[in-house]
C-alpha cells in the first residue's frame, strides 16, 4: 500500500502548483468534495491509490514567493478560492514553502528568465551538468528528510521555447557525453529536471508543452533507471473539446472546412506565451490534433492572447465550419469559460496518484494508458478522448 | 447482393423526405460527394450495402403536393439546394411523386390534422383497422408494381402527441383484439403504419419522436413476422452534442449543475411542435439523456420555439454550468447552426441501407447496434455517442 | 444644498437593496471607485447632488433577516462582494437594519406571500387603508427620528402580478373612495406604498415592473401633493441592449425578422418570476420596446427561467435575425453575463440622487428626463437609449 | 432635379462593386425591396435624391473579368444573390462591363499587384503623372459618352498599405510639384484616383481604409476645384457595433477593461488583408475608436484572418470584459454573421445619392455630416453612432 509520497513540482509556486497545494490541503482536511478529480470516481476508487494524507509537497521555482502570496493573487485577480479557505490551508502552505528550492533556467528563453528572483539568479551561470547535480541533490535531500517511499516529479512550469531539433535524434549516451563535455548544449531545463529525476529514481510527469521527456534519449534513460513517466501538456480546455467534438464530425462524415480557435486569458502562463518563441511550442501542441482525428487537414487557426483583466479565466471561442449533405455549409461555435489552474490542478493530483501506483507496482518506462490527460500524449494509440478514456478505464480494471 | 429496394417514407413530402429524394437523385447522378453519409466511409464501405441505383422511393403523406414544390420551398425559405440542382433532379421527382399515397391521421392531434389535404381528408373517418388495411394495400401494390425485393418503411412524419400509457403494457394479441373490435382505440398513426409494415413483411425505421414501434406489442409482432426494426428519433443536433459532451464532463468528474438548451427554427416541424401536445413528445425525447450519462440529474431546461424567419436552419444555444475543483463554477456555451433536413436526410439513407442489409441477412426484431443514430435508441446499452458509434463499427466488422 | 436624505427601500433586504446598502457604505468609507454610477461622471458631477454621507437607509420588507445575512448569501452563491468588504460595512449594516419595518402584502400574489416572515404575516389581514396608514406611520417616524430633510421611497421589491385593468381608468378621487370604502379593492402593494409615500410628502421611484405609480390616479395625487416621481422597471441588461442595438438596425434600414431573448438566472427575483402570474408583468415590460423602435413588429420571444446554479448572474442569449440588401438574411447573437444586483444598485443610487435634487429644486409630478434608466419609462418621448441619455445630459446642463 | 449621374467605382469588379451593380439593376427593375438602404427611409425620402434609373455605372479595375463572372463567384461561394436574379440583371451587367477600364497600381503593394490582369499590367510602369492623366481621360470620356451631368467616384478597391507619413504634412502645391517632377513619389493609387477625380470636377467617396483623400493636400485641391468628398472606410460590421455599444458602456460608467475582436472571412478582401502591410491600415482604422468613445484606453485586440470556407460571410466574435459597481467584473460577447458585400453595397448607393445631391446643391469640400457611414469619418465631431446618425437626420431636415 501507499506510504509516504513526495509530490515535487517544477514551477512549485505557479498557478497550477499553488492550486494543487490549496486543493491537497483542503482535501486532507475534508473541506471540499473531490470534484474535478478523475481518480475520485469509479472504477479508480477500487484501486489502492495514495490517499491525500500520504503526500508531502516540495519543488523548484525560479521566483521567490510563498504559497500564501500566490494563492492570494489568484483570489484577488480571479476570484477563485476564498479568504476563508486560504486561512484554513495556511498552515500546510507554511510547511510546504520550506520545501521549495531555487529553480534552473538553462535554455528557458528570455521571457522566463525575466521572472527569476535573486536566489535563482545566483545560479544563472550553471552548466547543464551543474544544474542536474543541484536538482538531484534537492530531490534526494527531500526524500531523505521526509522519509519518503517514492517521489513523483511533475513539471508545471512555464512553457519554454522549442529546443533544437538535433536533440530528437540523440541517444542517451550521446546526450550524456554532451552534458559531461561542458560544451554548448541545447538541452532545456524541462529535460534537465527529468534527467535528474530519473537518475534519482523518481517518476516524472510532464504536464507542460515543454519538451521534457519527449525525447528518445529520455525514454532510454527511464528504462535504464526503471522509472515510469508520462506526458505531454495537460489537456484542460479547448484541446479537450477538440478531442471530444472532432470524432463526432468524423463519425458523421461531416467535412470540417475550418476550425478557428481564439484563446484569451491573463495569468502568468499568458504572459510567457506572449513571447512568440514560447508560444510556438504551445500552438504546435494544440494544432496537430484535428488532422489526426479527421484524416485530412482542415484550415485551422489557433491564437493565444494575453488579456490581463481575465486573470486565470481562460475564455476560448471556437468556430467550426463544416459541410454536410449536398455540400451544405453549417456552423458550430462554442465558448469555454474555464479557470485554467482549477482545471489543471486536479489532473495533476490524478496523474501523481496513478503514476505513484504504477511505480509502486513495479512498472517502468512510458505509461501509455494516460493519453486522456494530455494534449500530445506520448505513446498513445488514439487521438480521440472517448477512446483514450476507455484505455484508462480498461487499465484500471486490469489492475484490480 | 442488393437488388431492388423500396424506400417508403411516411411523411413522404416533408422536409426530411424531400431532402432524401433530392439527395438520392443527386447521388445516383454523381452530382454530389457523399458527405454526411456515415455509410459512405470506412468500415461501412466494405459491406455489400445497397447502391443508390437500387432504390425506388414511395410513401404516404397527408398533404397534396409534389417534390418539386416542396424542394422549391426549402430553396426559397432556407437557401438549401440550388435551382440548378433542382432542375437536374426534376425527372426523378416526377417519377417518385407517382408513388405517394394519401396518409393516415388517426390520433395524430389537431395540429397535424390541420395540414391535411383533400385526398387524406376523404379517409378522415377511417377506423384503425381500415387504416391498416389501406396502408398494407399501398405497400403491397408498391412492392409488386416495382418488382421490389424488399421494402423499408421509414417514419419521417411530424411528431404526434404522446399516446395513452395503457399501450405500453399491452401484448400484441390484446392490441390486435382492440383494433379488430372497432372500439375506441388510442393507437396513433405512427404505430398503425408500423403494424401495417410488419404485417406486409417490411422493415421499419422510426426516425421521429412519435411512439411508432417503441411498444412491447410491436416488438412481439416484429419477431412474429421475422422483420427488423429500429428507432427512435434521429439524433441530428443538440442531443447529438449532449451525447458527445456529456461523457466528457462525466469522465472528468466535472459536476454539471445546469444544462439549458434553447432551440429555435422555422420549418413545418417547428409549426407542429408549437402545439404543446406535440412538443411534449419531443422535449421528453431530448431531456432524459443527461441523467443517464451523468448518473445524477442536473437542472435542465429544453425549449423548442417556432421562429419563422429561420426556415430549416435550427439554431440551438446551450449553456452548461459546471463545477470543478474546489467547487469552482465554470461555463461552456455553444451555438449550433445546422440545417435540420440536411442533417437528417443522410442518416435516413444510412439507416435504410443498414436495415436493408440486416433484413437481407436474415436478422429479425430490434436492431440494437444503431444507437448512435437515435435520441432515444431502443435496446441500446449506452447513452454515450462514442460508445454507440463503437458498437456500430464493431457490428460492421463482424459482418465482413 | 443637500442635507439629510432618507433612502427608503421597499424590499429593503432584497438583493438590489442589499447591494445598495453595501455600496453606499463602501462609497462613504472610500473603499471603492464609483464605477457603474452614472452620476459620478460628467456632466452630473457639476450638479450639487447629495453626497454619500447625506443618506440614511430605511425600508420595508416582508422577510425577517439582516443585511449581513443577505450580503453573505450573495457572496456565497454568486461570489460578489468579498468577506473583507463585508466586514468593513458591517457597522453600517447593523445601524440600517434597525430602520427596516414589516412590509405589506396586499394583492402581491401567492408566490411573494410564501416568502413572508412572521412579522409581516401578523399584518396579513390588513385592508388597503390599514396598510397605507401603517406605511405612512413608518415613513413619518423614520423622517422624524433621523431628522431628515427629505425622503425618497424606492420600490426594489419582487415583481407583483399585473393588477386589474380597471385601475387604469380610475381617477384619484375614485381610487381614494374605493380604498376608504373597505370594499374589495384590487390595488396592489406597489401602489399602496406609492400612495403612502405621496401622502407623506415623499418622492417615489419605481424600479420594478410592478405597476406602482404607473396609473393616472397616482400622477394626479403626486401633483396634488407636489411631489416628484419616476419609473418603471430599471433597465439593466437585455432590454438596455435592445434599446441600444434596435436603433442601429432601424437607422441602417436592416429589417429585423425575429429577435429571440432567453434569460436565465438563479436569484430570488428568478424564483418569483417562475410564477407565470408574476412573469407576465416582466415579459410585457421587456417586449413592447422593439416595435416602438423599429416601427413594425418583428417576431419576438422573451423567456425568463430560474436556473439555481447561476445565482445573481443573469445570462441572456439573444439571437437577432435580420434581412439586408437584396433580402439577404444575416444574424447577430450576443450573450450578456451580468450580475443583476450589481447592475441595478448604482442606478438606484443615481435615481435617488437625481430625484432628491429635483425635489429639493421644487419640481413636482412625473420626471420625464429619466427615461434612460427604465425599461418602460413613464412620460419619455423616445424608446432609444442614446436619445434618452441625451435628454438626461440636456436636463443636467439646464440645471447648472 | 437629378439628371444623369455617373457612378464610377475604383475596384469596379470587386465584391462590393459587383453587389452595387446587382442591386442597382434589381432596384431599377423593381425586383427587390430597398432594404439596407438608409436613404430609402424617412426623412431622406423627402429629399429629391437621384433615382435608380438616373445612374450609369463605370469604373477602373486591375483585373480582367465581368460582372456576370464575379456575381457568379459570390453565388457559388457565399450563396448570396440567386441564379434567377442574376439572369434578370444580366443585360445591365453586359452594358456596364463596357464602361470598366484598366486600373492603376502605383504604390498598392505586392499583394494587390499579384491580382492584376494583362490590361493593367500593360501600364505597370506608369508614373503617378501618367496614371492621373489616364484616369482623367477615362473619367472625362465616360462623362461625355453617357452625357452625364455629374460623376461620383467611389473607392471600393482592396486596401493598400499605409503610405509614408511625409504625405500628411504636404500642401497641394508641394504634392503637385512632386508629381510633376517625375521623382520617386510615395503617393498611393487611392490618392491618385482622387486627384484625377477632383481635377475632372468629380465628387469622391473613399469607402476603404486606404488613405485616398484623407490628406490636407487633397482637401485643399477639393476646395480649389469646388468639389465635395467624404470618407474613410465604410462602417459595416464590428466597428459599427463598437460605435453603438461603446457609448452604452460610457453612459453607464461601466469600465471596459478589455475588448477583444476576432474577425474571420474568406473573400478577396480577406486575401489582401492576409498581407501584414495591408492589414496594418485596416486594424488601425478599427482600433482607435474605443479610446475616443470611452475617454481612456482599454486593452484591445483586433484580429482579421482569412478563412476560405466563409466566403463573403464575415464572422466576428467580440468579448468585452467590463467592471461595474464595487469593481465587479462582467462580460458581454457577441457574434456577428454578416455578408460583407451585401452590408457595404447599399451604403455605397446611399453615399453616392447623398454626395450627388450635395454636389448638385453647390456644396464643396469635406462633407462632415456623413460620419455615421465611416469607421474613420473625416471631419466628424463625434465617434458615437447615434450622434452621427442624428447629424445625418439634422442635415436632411435642413435641406427640405
Amino acid at each position: 500500500m501507499a506510504a509516504r509520497v513526495g509530490l515535487w513540482m517544477v514551477g512549485a509556486w505557479g498557478g497550477v502548483a499553488t492550486t494543487v497545494a490549496t486543493g491537497l490541503s483542503a482535501l486532507r482536511q475534508g473541506l471540499t468534495e473531490p470534484m474535478g478529480l478523475v481518480t475520485a470516481q469509479e472504477p479508480f476508487t477500487k484501486l489502492p491509490l495514495a490517499g491525500w494524507d500520504d503526500f508531502v509537497i516540495g519543488g523548484h521555482d525560479i521566483r521567490d514567493t510563498t504559497y500564501a502570496a500566490e494563492a492570494n493573487v489568484l483570489w484577488e485577480k480571479s476570484r477563485v478560492f476564498s479568504p476563508g479557505l486560504l486561512q484554513q490551508v495556511a498552515e500546510d502552505f507554511a510547511v510546504w514553502d520550506q520545501n521549495i528550492r531555487p529553480g534552473v533556467m538553462v535554455n528557458v528563453g528570455e521571457r522566463i528568465k525575466s521572472f527569476a528572483g535573486p536566489k535563482t539568479r545566483a545560479f544563472a551561470e550553471d552548466t547543464p551538468l551543474a544544474a542536474i547535480t543541484r536538482i538531484r541533490r534537492d530531490l534526494e535531500e527531500f526524500q531523505v528528510r521526509h522519509a519518503l517511499d517514492r517521489v513523483v516529479v511533475v513539471n508545471v512550469a512555464s512553457t519554454e521555447p522549442p529546443p533544437e531539433s538535433s536533440l530528437k535524434s540523440m541517444t542517451w549516451p550521446a546526450m550524456k557525453s554532451l552534458i559531461d563535455s561542458g560544451d554548448h548544449c541545447p538541452i532545456p531545463s524541462s529535460t534537465l529536471y527529468a534527467i535528474a529525476a530519473f537518475e534519482s529514481g523518481c517518476a516524472h510527469v510532464n504536464f507542460t508543452p515543454s519538451v521534457g521527456t519527449d525525447l528518445p534519449a529520455l525514454n532510454e534513460l527511464a528504462l535504464e533507471r526503471k522509472v515510469v513517466h508520462c506526458g505531454r501538456d495537460g489537456k484542460t480546455g479547448e484541446t479537450l473539446l477538440k478531442s471530444v467534438l472532432g470524432p463526432m464530425f468524423a463519425a458523421r462524415n461531416l467535412h470540417v472546412n475550418s476550425w478557428v480557435g481564439h484563446n484569451i486569458f491573463g495569468n502568468m502562463d499568458g504572459k510567457v506565451l506572449d513571447d512568440p518563441a514560447n508560444k510556438a511550442n504551445k500552438v504546435q501542441s494544440k494544432d496537430h490534433l484535428l488532422t489526426e482525428i479527421l484524416g485530412y487537414k482542415p484550415q485551422t487557426l489557433v491564437s493565444i492572447e494575453y488579456i490581463e483583466s481575465l486573470g486565470d479565466w481562460k475564455t476560448a471561442w471556437d468556430h467550426i465550419h463544416f459541410e454536410g449533405f449536398l455540400g451544405t455549409k453549417m456552423a458550430m461555435q462554442f465558448t469555454w469559460q474555464g479557470c485554467d489552474s482549477l482545471l489543471a490542478a486536479p489532473l495533476v493530483l490524478d496523474l501523481v496518484r496513478l503514476t505513484e501506483f504504477e511505480a509502486r507496482s513495479g512498472s517502468q518506462g512510458l505509461m501509455t494508458f494516460l493519453g486522456s490527460f494530455f494534449k500530445s500524449p506520448m505513446g498513445c494509440s488514439t487521438p480521440e478522448f472517448a477512446a483514450q478514456y476507455r484505455q484508462l478505464v480498461d487499465w484500471a480494471e486490469s489492475r484490480f
